[in-house]
C-alpha cells in the first residue's frame, strides 16, 4: 500500500497538470464522471452493501445506516449534481482586482487553485463524488479521508471516477483516497504541510477539533452551529412563531437549526404564550431561566431551569435554551458570549433594534426576519456547497468553488526596476 | 501585572466597540494619535535611546541598532504614516457580493472586521505603530509582542498612542502590548484561540516557523522568500540585465529580492557575459551549475559550486543560485520544486511562453518584464502594508486594511422559513 505522502505528492503533481485545464475540460471530466457513475451503479450498489451489511452487524443506528446507503436513485442523484456543478461558472481566472499603476505596471489579482484539498469526513458518501467533483471544478486535486464504516463504498465511487479521468486524458492522481483506516493516516494527513494546501474536515465537533488542534496543515473549520434567535418586542407576533419553529424543528440534527431563544421582555407576556403552544405541540423541551420558566409552566410546556450547559449546548434535538432579555442591547450580550459564531437572527420591524442588532453580531451570517435554517450554499444560490465555514480567516458562512481558490498577483511590466 | 489572557479578553472587548465605529470616528482618532506621537516625540526619543543604549551594550549589530532607533525625524515620518491610512477608505462596510433570490430573501455579504489582531515582530519600533493603526482603521483591536529589546519603546508608543484614543473617547484597550518579555507569554498568546482571531507574526524565518508550527489562532504566514528571476531565450537583454541586477542588488535583505536566476541556454552565450561584468562589479556571488560555471569562469565572476541548500537558500545577501535550463518548461519545473511561493520573474517578449509560465506558477506573485522587487503592498497601491502573506489561504501576497476584514452575510426576509 502506498504511503499518505506518497499519495500526497502524486495529488501535489496532479494539481500542477488540474491548474492549467480549461473549463471545457474540466467540465468534460464531471460529465464523463457521472455517466461513468451511472453505468456502474450495480457494481456501486454491491460494493456499499458489504459497508451496509457491516454497519448492521456492528448494531449501528437505522439514521447512520440510511446515511450510508447507496440505492441506484441516490446514485444517479449524486451523479446528477454533478451535471449541476458542470453547469456553474470556472472560478479560476477570474480578475479580483485589475489596474495599472503610474509608473505604468499592469497589476492584475487573478483566482487560481489552492492546489491539494484533503477532505476529513464520516459515513456519508455523497461527499466523496460532491468534494471531489467541487475540487476538480475548481482546479484542485482532491485527497479524500472517509470515515472506514464506508471505505468500500469509497473506493468503488473513486475507483469508477479515476476511470472516468483516464477516458478524458485527466491524471487519476487529481482524485484519491488516502490510504489506510487508522487515526495514525489522518495524523499523517495533518503533518503534510507542504504537500496538501487545506484541509476540510466535515461531521461531528470532536473530528473537527481534533483537526483544528493538530493540523499543521491549515485548516477550514466547518459546521459548529449554537445558532440564536431573538424575538424584539417590535416583532410580528406570527411571523415571530413561523420563524422559531422553523428555525428550531424543521430538521433538528443540522447546524444551522436554532439551539437559543431570546424575548424582548416587553413582547414576552403577548407572544410567549402564541409560541410554547407550539413548543408543546411538538414536544419541544424549554430549557428556560426563571422568567421563560413562568410562562412555560403556564402553557404546560415541558421544561428545565437552564444551565451554563445549555447556553452553550448544540442540541440537535428536539430542546431549546430560552431567556427574556430586557432589550435588543441584553440579547447582543448573551449571544455574543455564548454563540460558535455560525448563525443568528432577529424577527423586528423596528429597523434601529435591526440595524444594531446586525452591526453587533460577529457571526458568519445575520438573519433579519427570516430562519436561521437558510445559512446554506445551495439555499444561497451558490449551486454547491463544500461546508459551512465557521471560522474568519479565508472563508466564512457556506463555502463553494470561490472558496477552494487562492490568488495570485500577475504583475506585467515593460523592464519596470525599482529606484 | 496582567496576565497575557487579561489582556486578551480586554482586547476582545474593545473588540466590539471597534467594530461599530464610523470612518469619521476612526480617521479622527488616527489624526489624533499622529498628533501626540509628535507631540511627545522627545519622550519617545528618550525612552528609545534606553532601549539602542542597552541594545550597543550587548553588541548588538549597526544594522539592527538602526533599524532599533527612532530620532525626531522618523517619529514624525511614522506619524505621518497614519495620516496616509485615515485617507484610505474603510474597508468595513463594503459589499463584497449582494443580490435578491427568487424567494425574495435579500443576501449581502459585507467585509466586517476580525475583532483582535495579534503581530508578533522583532526589534522595529514602526511596525507598533503602523500595525496598530492598521488595525484601528480596520475596526481591529491590536495585540502588540514586539521584540524585548525594543521594549521600553513600545511601551513610549503605546502610552501616548493611548492617551490620544481616550482623548478622543475611544477604549484604550483597542491598542495593547502583550505583557512579558519571555517566550512564555508568545505561548500564551498562540493558545488564545477564541479570544484573538489571528497572529501574523514578521521577521525571520525561525520566528515565523515558531508560530505557524505551534499556534492554536489561525496565523497568516508571512515574508519567506526564495524569488527566482527566469530570462528566456526571447528575452531582451539590456532589460534582462536590468531586472536581474535590480531583483538581486537593489535591497539585499528583503524577501522580494532574488535569490535564484535561470536562463535558456539559447541566449545564455549573449546574455551571460553581459550580466556577469555586472555582478563581477557589484560583488555578487554565483552559485551556479556546471553550464552557469562555465560562463562565470570565463567572466571572472565569484563563483561557487551551487549545492541543493543553495537553490532552497535566501541568501539575504549578494549571493545567487544560477543555472542554464534548455527551456521554460525546465524553469516552470525547477521553480515549483523549490519556490517558498513568493514571487518569480520571467523576461520574455515572447507571448507563449510568458502565458506558459505565469498559468504555470503557484506563487503570490508574478512578474513580466519587471523586478521582483515590486511586491510590496506601497508598491501595489495599497497605501499601506502589514506584511506580505506566503500562504494561501485568507490573503497572499502584500496584505492592508482588505486583508484585516473577515465577511458577514446579512439576509433580510419578510418571514422566510424553510419548506
Amino acid at each position: 500500500m502506498q504511503t499518505v505522502r506518497e499519495v500526497a505528492e502524486r495529488a501535489r503533481h496532479a494539481a500542477r497538470e488540474l491548474r492549467v485545464l480549461t473549463r471545457d475540460q474540466k467540465d468534460e471530466a464531471l460529465r464523463a464522471i457521472a455517466q461513468r457513475l451511472k453505468a456502474e451503479k450495480d457494481f456501486i450498489a454491491q460494493e456499499n452493501s458489504k459497508d451496509v451489511d457491516a454497519a448492521k452487524a456492528d448494531g449501528t443506528s437505522a439514521a447512520i445506516i440510511d446515511r450510508l446507503t447507496l440505492d441506484a436513485s441516490r446514485i444517479e442523484a449524486i451523479a446528477d449534481s454533478l451535471l449541476d456543478v458542470a453547469a456553474l461558472p470556472d472560478p479560476v481566472g477570474e480578475v479580483i482586482r485589475g489596474y495599472t499603476l503610474p509608473n505604468g505596471l499592469q497589476v492584475r489579482q487573478i483566482r487560481v487553485p489552492l492546489g491539494v484539498v484533503g477532505m476529513i469526513y464520516e459515513a456519508r458518501p455523497n461527499v466523496t463524488v460532491d468534494a471531489a467533483g467541487l475540487c476538480l471544478k475548481s482546479g484542485n486535486a482532491a485527497l479524500l479521508r472517509g470515515s472506514s464504516s464506508a471505505l468500500n463504498t469509497n473506493i468503488a465511487l473513486v475507483d469508477v471516477m479515476r476511470k472516468a479521468l483516464a477516458d478524458v486524458g485527466i491524471t487519476t492522481d487529481a482524485i484519491a483516497i488516502v490510504p489506510g483506516t487508522t487515526h495514525e493516516s489522518v495524523n499523517e494527513l495533518m503533518r503534510a504541510r507542504g504537500l496538501v494546501d487545506v484541509l476540510i474536515p466535515r461531521g461531528g465537533a470532536s473530528l473537527i477539533q481534533n483537526v483544528v488542534n493538530n493540523s499543521l496543515v491549515p485548516v477550514i473549520e466547518t459546521g459548529v452551529g449554537n445558532c440564536h434567535v431573538y424575538v424584539d418586542k417590535d416583532a410580528d407576533l406570527d411571523m415571530a412563531v413561523k420563524i422559531v419553529m422553523n428555525s428550531k424543528t424543521q430538521r433538528v440534527s443540522v447546524c444551522n437549526a436554532a439551539e437559543t431563544l431570546l424575548v424582548h421582555q416587553d413582547i414576552a407576556e403577548q407572544f410567549l404564550p402564541l409560541l410554547l403552544r407550539e413548543f408543546k405541540e411538538r414536544d419541544v423541551t424549554v430549557h428556560a431561566d426563571s422568567a421563560m420558566a413562568e410562562y412555560a409552566q403556564k402553557a404546560g410546556a415541558a421544561w428545565e431551569p437552564v444551565t451554563d450547559e445549555d447556553w452553550a449546548a448544540e442540541y440537535y434535538s428536539m430542546d431549546i435554551a430560552a431567556g427574556v432579555v430586557p432589550d435588543v442591547a441584553a440579547a447582543v450580550e448573551h449571544i455574543l458570549s455564548w454563540t460558535s459564531g455560525h448563525t443568528e437572527a432577529i424577527v423586528s420591524n423596528n429597523a434601529a433594534a435591526i440595524a444594531y442588532f446586525t452591526a453587533s453580531m460577529d457571526s458568519a451570517a445575520v438573519m433579519v426576519n427570516a430562519s436561521t435554517r437558510f445559512t446554506d450554499g445551495g439555499e444561497f444560490g451558490f449551486g454547491a456547497e463544500i461546508g459551512i465555514s465557521t471560522q474568519k480567516l479565508h472563508a466564512r458562512g457556506p463555502m463553494a468553488l470561490t472558496e477552494l481558490t487562492t490568488s495570485t498577483f500577475i504583475v506585467t511590466g515593460s523592464g519596470h526596476v525599482r529606484e
